[in-house]
């Protein structure tokens, strides 16, 4: 059994379902812990659908995206945590890092996920890598004792955004989600506010489990999420 | 007990001793299986110690740099198949991609070590590299039946060079070599040739060691060697 | 006759002619409307020749560059709107973003024109950069429906800056000025302040033209403007 | 009606089907040429499905690509002319080389589409692109008048390879191919020997729709190919 | 003798040490003035050493980390003036970049070295580099004459990070410290809650010894120090 | 006096003269030797306006151009070699890699100026890159003694190309030229073929000169060159 501790970040509280949902499920499904921080719940600029209700209030959107969020995260067998900062414009400034820092400091994860540092569609991604990559380091302290309380450093990568390449994206971890892909499926029906994407990802997954597949030779991999990992892989064995 | 096979291919015979030495020693010492390939001794380019004896030839010269390589091999548990192409300029023309394609179908190796892309200091070693990234694809077919016999695609890493930087070299694995460095060091030993590299990859090794440490946080890592993959990584899990 | 609009933000004042009036003439004189946003006046770092003066004022001489940047504007046909938040440095927090965000939505781009992102000679121009593209995603509200009122996504580009290798510039687009090039000439003279970038620019148009000629074979292209494009454009053939 | 000329130049005879048969059928269906060269026909490398009916031969091979690729080129209203040089590995030698330069001296395209110029996958693409991009040159004679006969020069573009990030491709042009997407749904269904591909590149084209609409918010955009673009667009206007 | 100024700005007291100390006394030895600014103390995330000491506080550990850097800038000749700002994180807004500016104004540096842009190790050293760049062009005025106070343009470039290729940091220069090695390592004793790193920067200046020497064939060179230039040299003669 | 000598090799007879006659000038005007080495004569490709004239032969435009190319060599103090390979395509084999290499082992030059690796525009540049590269490596094998005559490492740089972006060039060195400047006119104008360069050049100069002056503040400077150093300079101090 892994005793694995694994921290997605997302911008808003969607994001963790079409990006790692594969990820986190084959992650917890061995075992390993999984907390998922949703810095806003993408109110406003992701719940289209929601605002086309007649009447509809921001307090609402929330509480829907709550639900569907914290559904979705249960279906991959994960922790969900909003931090609720308002979205476009994420404004993730040094409180809402330290917030992040001491999260960190208590969760100690062994493996961190959020957004690339790039997005030139979205202004809440590159606003939440930032803040994800601060909290890190702060909690890190240049890897010797410190003079504040630190967590030992963790694997950091990043998740596929929308638009790869546009993103700077280039992968270098394919997860096979083969095994769980009806999880992330599922998770993905929870939200129903951005109905749209589900075709899409599932058609993603398809696509990296072609390209795991050509990389490998091993046809039994079906679906795939694909990844970049930002510092090196340190392993005892190629 | 590993059953992969490593292979390794270096444009001059003792490439792969600064280079690679301790992730063959880790990747034998688990049972793994190693093949050391040298297209050229390095006979011209890389010998100027032995060529400073009165009355040296070429044939002497490549009959040392055999001897060097094979101890040097078997000290880290590799078997050392030398190509004898010459060096400066190492020219790996058409028959030597397919020679080493053909090898590549016999051997199946899991993974495939040999040179960047970019050298700016040395005329053979993008010339090794072309040779074996196009030997490779040669050998695995895009993936599908082939009208030809394959192998199954290997995973793909280019080891680390003298000046990193300026070869375009960006770590992404580092392997910890601490339990067998002795190895590493004996192997280097047998490089009489080019004795003046010794300490200078012994310190490289304790540098990757410290970053190695500074990634992971754990202490127990002294030293290491630096490898960049080409192609993705396909895991079961982060 | 067009009826697109144009959005062009420069950092200081004078920002517009230099780099981008050829193409702002050549786009009005097809019948688009064009409007200017200057974030300062460039009075402090963009002004030498006028604080040569004796007795010079912060309020004369952004009186100066505000009458010559209207001139220059009217000879290509552009309105000119001044946000006055002052230059070296310029500060384009959040406030500033959102009145961008504003006017764009009123005013709805089909394209928006800027600085590059880099710029190692001027520590301005990157951070109007940052503010239009943070404004410009604001106001587009990820391409769905949104909780916010919008404006269609618009084309995105910059302009060339002083020194384009070290600004990572990198032209994707040249405009044809040549049937517009007086227009240009007569907005450069109206900068007064900066006499001595106008046979530079001059000069600049020519080289782009040469340029462009030789991508085309097009001879009768005498002067270009070059500009990066930031997304793909969406053709319906090639 | 257009008067364009358009050149599509594959390793294999099929890539510019998966690739480019949108962007082919939209530019013939306006009234343009079109010619589609394949420098192999993929008698080995990916022609895996007909090498598994037994006895089968290279000649026998060769005659049913050349079938499907003919019959794939007449669906999007292209010319079909195949080099037969072998493949795994294409070796696009001098005289490759000066027969496609002498092809583009006399068929004059206004657009080239090839390869992109890396692609870790797949050893014929990159071989094909070098062979292209020598033979345009070799065509255009330096924009000068020459001491050889040339053409005009053209526009040269690269379609989408299989792993865009890997291959270092990023997208600057999409090609809204909505109104003639059951023509490259017919042409694939054409390649019977890549049978497992017609999906992927179906699906491929929906996400590229997705991706057009994101940056247009042309909700009239269903299915897009993705092109880039290698040297600056010259236009009359933004 | 030389009457050059040189500026060296860290993000912490220790960094000029390690990354620059030969240069420093290189420039000092002939004659030229230096002087080191340490945005921090790094009393919190680099002296870990000190924070073993039971009952330690942080005004003490600052009184020893000023203690060691004032004794450090001494041995290479160097003034010594801390900020003081904190660090982990290091805040370097408007007041501490005008601070820096002033300074430059002042000083009028003809050469200015600091962190580069990137770090994903250390959250302060890029923070350093962005007030450091951003002082520099507040400082010089685009070049010409402006609406305030400022300093001839200087040679920017930025010193050798820990991580160098994780860093995106490419040498440019490498400075032979052979003459001055042991007022380096005498600097590095100086430091004394950080003894681990005397071992890895002795080594590295050896490593980049051996570069150096393999760029230039001078057997003379032993140990040198790494820069990348961010601007142009202007040269009078190659 | 210097007795530094600068080897420049170019594809075709005239390179030299745009892109690098100040920096010769500069050179031989403090005493250093020049070599410069034309590849070829560029007699199809770039002397266009000598095949407009009636009954032109190869040879005769072959006389032309080297008459031309003796003359500016000789007007910047350079002694002219010509290798008389072809052009468009210049094909710079093993046999031409082999003469340019000993022609650098007898010349032994301190500094190499020729093209930079890409140039979507010109297929002759990038092989006269390639060949150059090569031999300056199979000339200084590897720094250490070798099995073959050497000469010691050679500065290499790369002159600037016509579209510097499109070729990947960043100008790392300006070379101040203004003292020289009638000399590259005289230069230039020897180019009687390529008359339509020589306003493009002289404009290039002064903007350069603009560049070096922003960069340094040096009134003085009126005209520069720019270049890419290729490896780190070696410098006594900063």
């Amino acid at each position: 059994m892994s005793e694995r501790r694994m921290l997605v970040v997302g911008a808003h509280s969607a994001d963790f379902v079409w990006r790692a949902a594969g990820a986190i499920a084959r992650h917890t499904s061995r075992g390993g812990e999984a907390l998922v921080v949703a810095l806003s719940y993408g109110e406003r600029g992701e719940s289209g659908e929601l605002w086309k209700q007649p009447g509809q209030t921001e307090e609402n959107v929330k509480r829907i995206r709550h639900e569907e969020a914290s559904k979705a995260a249960s279906v991959v067998g994960a922790r969900f945590e909003p931090f609720d900062l308002g979205d476009y414009p994420l404004r993730a400034g040094p409180e809402a890092v330290e917030r992040l820092a001491e999260l960190m400091r208590d969760f100690a994860p062994h493996v961190v996920l959020t957004h690339p540092e790039h997005d030139p569609f979205n202004p809440d991604h590159p606003a939440a890598h930032a803040a994800v990559a601060q909290a890190r380091l702060l909690t890190s302290g240049a890897g010797v004792a410190s003079g504040f309380r630190t967590a030992p450093p963790s694997e950091f990568l990043v998740f596929e955004p929308h638009q790869p390449e546009l993103c700077r994206f280039t992968p270098t971890v394919y997860v096979d989600i083969t095994p769980v892909f009806d999880r992330k499926v599922e998770a993905m029906a929870a939200m129903a506010a951005q109905q749209y994407l589900q075709e899409y990802y599932r058609q993603r997954a398809d696509q990296r489990g072609n390209h795991a597949r050509k990389v490998t030779g091993d046809s039994g991999i079906r679906q795939a999420e694909a990844f970049q990992r930002l510092l090196p892989n340190v392993v005892e064995a190629l």
